[in-house]
């Protein structure tokens, strides 16, 4: 399906640390075939509250729906929708890659230029991370996969509105 | 309550790509009353499969249980649960510190000594990206606390099997 007006749209919402709140909000995007591209939740700064980054591909109607719904739900504190560029974003992603002692050096070469860190030296395989925005990471995959990827894993994307675009005091 | 023999353990689960996965999962935890301390659902190698890492808090008989009952559901392809030693294990956190012009430069040893970045700056405040183990992020948490954290935002756990520690094929 050709989907002129669809884009990735990142919702970041605070959410009360219980029991049963990610079902809820699971339940209400099954429920109403909203789709998730991916999907993290993680500690902040204050040990009551959670932050669920959602990454969520639909028109700007569709946002909006999600974004009602969300706010209904009564565990949840807030719903911010980042408006592109406004934004920095980034996504955690280990990847196992083949290599043999003599290839372990062109891995390396390639993970220093992508910033990334090799943090697991097996016989036959290296264990990189590396962050940063989504085309970063694809592209760091490109590069790699003649060697064999054996294993990937993303923590999927947070996001977070940058000081230098904010106009108002928090 | 003193739960001496709880720990973290940590689940990796792969999971198909479909609209009610997460849902079915989640509603699984809640029913039965598990806590989730993190979770992250990312893309894998395999575009049709994603890899869910949770981390649950809990003794070895609360953790068999959900081992079972994840693998009961039918879109879930593998459980794992990661043995204490065999994994390396990475969490992503953006923070956004209050910092003054004069204060960047104390920022950025800190972000330095840690291995972090600092990814914006604003007029009054700072994001820095840092990835690291659970303990290092708190660590570096606490030493950046006195400047102010604004806003913290973290991916919650993933983690990888390390190479040298396998024994198997693949």
């Amino acid at each position: 399906m050709a989907e002129e007006k669809t884009r990735k749209h990142i919702i970041s919402a605070l959410v009360e640390n219980k029991v049963g709140v990610l079902a809820h909000i699971a339940g209400m995007f099954s429920a109403r075939g909203f789709n998730i591209d991916s999907l993290a939740v993680g500690e902040t700064e204050d040990p009551e509250l959670s932050r669920m980054t959602i990454v969520v591909p639909g028109d700007d109607a569709t946002l909006e729906q999600v974004r009602k719904q969300l706010s209904k739900i009564i565990n949840v504190v807030s719903v911010t929708d980042l408006a592109p560029g406004s934004y920095v974003e980034r996504d955690l992603m280990m990847v196992k890659v083949s290599a043999t002692p003599a290839q372990r050096s062109e891995i390396s070469l390639i993970t220093d230029i992508f910033r990334g860190r090799i943090i697991d030296v097996g016989m036959k395989d290296v264990i990189v991370e590396i962050s940063g925005q989504e085309s970063k990471l694809e592209a760091f995959v490109n590069l790699i996969k003649p060697y064999g990827v054996k294993e990937m894993s993303r923590t999927g994307r947070i996001a977070m509105v940058r000081g230098s675009a904010q106009g108002k005091g928090k």
